[in-house]
């Protein structure tokens, strides 16, 4: 039977998105053209937390955007012919901007991978950061965060659930172990 | 006036790269079908020393491919109209191999972002691995080295050649300050 131990409970994941902000603050100093574009699906709501901390702390408005990656998957001929496809908006001209990616779990890296190849397509940003909530490890490809909520060890057939209040009514992260 | 220093010569490349290719057969342990990448066009030769030194002590052969990514830059439109496209060459199909691209210096990202991008248009590898000679610092993009023969601090003005004897007579990597 699968086991499900916490990762991050409500109070951890409020404390790990407030650093986050600060941190992506610290980061991108200097930089006017601050922009927060969130992977489908509980990347968007993380992005929002994140820009809200943003503009509470900071008072500094973000934009937002989002991000659905499917058609950038490099399984895209396997996994049927008819792939859902969700909504990707950007909220302006990516060239020269500073472009932070946010998306709930890091893993083999390839849905960064096709992130950065979308991107690539609506401009050319001067920097892109990577921000994600938990780390798992187990990378396929050469993709590294530059700001991680937490690290937790996984193996091939755990899970990690990030659970967000919008769209799941609780914020958590869960390692779900086969 | 520029100033050159250097920052690997020719005994400290020699271990350096001696010590790559160790990293490499132990990172790709239990990978049968491991194939070495260099990016065009310093990064062939490089390709090309880590599987002879891998021949050498592992007793191993190791397919070679080469790779330019021209035609995948994210400024390709600003390049001009006539860009100097160099040979893309695989050694076989990709799917379900261990890739190591190999390149002389990782600065921005930019070009590795290109090298998987082109990559995924010719199979969908297990895992790539990303060895480079010198990293110089001041990435744009969220990729990161696994394996490095030597870090440098720079500067945006700064630039690092990497010297092959293959092509340039002699082993070196050199830092010109601006």
């Amino acid at each position: 039977m699968p086991t499900t131990s916490r990762i991050l409970d409500e109070r951890a994941m409020a404390r790990a998105l407030a650093r986050m902000a600060s941190e992506i603050v610290e980061r991108c100093q200097g930089s006017d053209d601050l922009m927060l574009v969130g992977i489908q699906r509980r990347g968007v709501e993380l992005a929002q937390r994140l820009a809200e901390l943003i503009q509470k702390h900071e008072g500094r408005a973000v934009p937002l955007g989002k991000l659905d990656i499917t058609l950038y998957r490099d399984d895209l001929q396997s996994i049927g012919p008819r792939p859902v496809v969700g909504e990707t908006s950007l909220p302006g001209d990516l060239d020269g901007q500073t472009v932070v990616i946010v998306d709930d779990v890091l893993y083999t890296g390839r849905t960064i991978r096709a992130a950065l190849d979308e991107l690539a397509d609506f401009g050319r940003p001067r920097r892109i950061f990577l921000c994600v909530l938990v780390d798992r490890g187990g990378r396929e490809l050469p993709i590294q965060a530059d700001v991680v909520g937490t690290t937790v060890t996984t193996t091939q057939g755990d899970r990690v659930d990030v659970l967000v209040r919008e769209r799941d009514g609780e914020d958590a992260a869960n390692l779900v172990r086969a």
